[in-house]
């Protein structure tokens, strides 16, 4: 079933940009107006597994823009989204001849998306980049908002920029290819939005939760609009991060500890963060900010999402606990969390680590 | 003899900071005033030079201000601004647990100030940092205006950020220690901002060429906060080089491809920048916009403070040419540089590749 182009707004001074969603983009040449130019380079990222689906239908398209394209395959998932792949990309850059009138398109997931924006911030001190999401979770969170970054082995995303791409470019039909580990894994975020922001989504996404899983066009439209409408007005608001912004992380501190702790690659990302939002709604519940059955209601979308809601048994809650220690958001030796403050709504605290123990360990599964 | 602080401005509206030159800044607690917090984890990189000079002297300084206090010794030399010694910084800032609040201190000349700024740049996305320049080269130049970056194999400074300091503290005193060499060096960039910006103060430079080889502290002061004045006016109008700024290479490109083809760190970036002048000189005395006496009066400058006015002769000039083809403003394939346009102005204009051949060759050593 065709659906109707959305487009989300970004509204920010000379970095502003728009958010294309909709089906058949990729192939659409109206996709990439005003992007290129005939002198202009265009270097397309993107990995061993989407590239040859979707690879050469973007070099077409780009054809009658630019003067010269190029593909770099980079290796898939999240053990590669370091300095060497980076490294990679600058190699292909220089070696081609890229200035700094290139445009890098990122076509793939969140692995993608993170490396070539970052790769872009970095060339020349900064060129353009464009988003070509194809996977759910990079549609409606990663792909958005110009965080930036790659991994280190002491913590994830600890070497990145803020730098906005000029266009996101969501196609629904690339969603069709997507495993299903990684459509449950995408939802995780979109189930993120309505806790932290917006309680009519929240149960919209509990009600249409089965459509989404069975990748209903429609219901798919609805909940990357609805998230990139979200995730676009806490961006506008608070686009450094220097506060609010910071409540898209919800599930993020325990998640990035889970991934950290079993290696990357090991769960999805998107697994991580919904064990992490189960775990983040309990505490905010101990703390006496929601009450139990708010708590619940997210445990049980979550779970009937397909995703984990607890904990891995490989990771001791003393270890869990000093990998979320080293995660970003510490902040001068204090934890400090996301929780929900009332339903769908969300803040930063300072949490006691002994609090924070207990919650992981209620939440561990047993080995 | 001491000589009283003088103040520059650079006016970045919330990126706004102070340059901060005369004699015992790095000793004086007001100098660090409202830069740290009891909370805060201070870094200073240095290298293996300038650390056993200065590091202790900043360690005891910044103690009274900063939480914990790290310092890191890099290696020496511009053959050391690459990847893996960044990722150095990057490992020690891990280890030793540093957050947002971070504040590194780059205490050296300007490959310490280039890493440790790209370092502040991506650490976490963004932390805050403080240039504590020992060279004078890095005084008048590399440390004001937030260009960091680090070279590739295929091109200098390929890879970087613009992130503006907190603040420089150029302390004269510092100068003492220099070698001969690098203070030579470090007048390339003194002399480069006469012929593009100042007419008065070339001919100051000129007229003063001797005290200044003679270290007189009168003299340095003065050619310092000409220097950054001149560029604080430049880098205001221009913050991102996307146009204007660009005039501030001058000799850079020729510089560069010397410093790449004979392998970083055999000539001092302020050599080559010193010959680059001359060729920059030469061009635009060929083109018509400067008259000969003017490039002339360039070439003798540059030769009185002892600085290379040929090309090296391991150089070819076929392979001199197209390392500047890759250099970085090169712009679509075409190759522009920054010319004389009159006495004390600057400009960015496209040359025919045949008139830069004849150039570099007519200055080119035999060998």
């Amino acid at each position: 079933m065709a659906t109707p182009t959305e487009i989300v707004d970004i509204a920010l001074g000379d970095r502003s940009y728009q958010i294309l969603i909709g089906s058949g983009l990729l192939d659409r040449a109206g996709s990439y107006e005003d992007l290129g130019t005939s002198a202009g380079h265009a270097l397309v990222v993107t990995n061993a597994v989407v590239g040859p689906l979707y690879g050469q239908r973007l070099h077409s398209v780009l054809r009658t823009r630019f003067g010269t394209i190029r593909i770099v395959e980079i290796p898939d998932g999240e053990a590669h989204k370091n300095g060497v792949t980076l490294n990679r990309i600058f190699d292909e850059m220089l070696a081609s001849g890229c200035d700094r009138k290139t445009t890098l398109f990122a076509l793939g997931g969140g692995v993608v998306g993170d490396l070539t924006g970052f790769a872009a911030a970095c060339y020349m001190r900064g060129v353009r980049y464009v988003q070509v999401p194809t996977t759910l979770l990079a549609q409606v969170d990663s792909s958005v908002g110009g965080k930036t970054a790659i991994n280190h082995p002491l913590g994830k995303n600890m070497i990145g920029a803020f730098h906005q791409p000029r266009r996101v470019i969501a196609d629904l039909d690339t969603l069709d290819t997507l495993p299903q580990r990684e459509l449950v894994a995408g939802l995780a975020e979109v189930i993120k939005y309505g806790p932290i922001a917006d309680s009519a989504f929240f149960e919209w996404t509990e009600a249409n939760i089965g459509l989404l899983l069975e990748r209903d066009k429609s219901a798919l439209a609805y909940a990357v609009t609805r998230s990139c409408r979200i995730k676009a007005s806490v961006v506008i608001a608070d686009e450094r991060e220097s506060g609010q912004r910071a409540i898209l992380n919800f599930g993020h501190t325990f998640g990035h500890a889970i991934e950290a702790g079993l290696g990357y690659g090991s769960w999805l990302h998107g697994e991580a963060v919904g064990c992490g939002m189960v775990l983040a709604a309990e505490l905010s519940a101990r703390l006496g900010l929601i009450d139990d059955a708010y708590a619940a209601r997210v445990k049980r979308l979550v779970e009937r999402a397909g995703l984990p809601v607890q904990a891995p048994p490989e990771l001791s809650t003393e270890r869990f606990v000093s990998l979320m220690r080293l995660d970003k958001k510490s902040d001068g030796g204090s934890l400090r969390f996301v929780l929900l403050e009332e339903g769908g709504k969300a803040g930063l605290r300072p949490v006691p680590l002994g609090i924070v123990s207990e919650v992981v360990e209620a939440h561990r599964q047993r080995s």
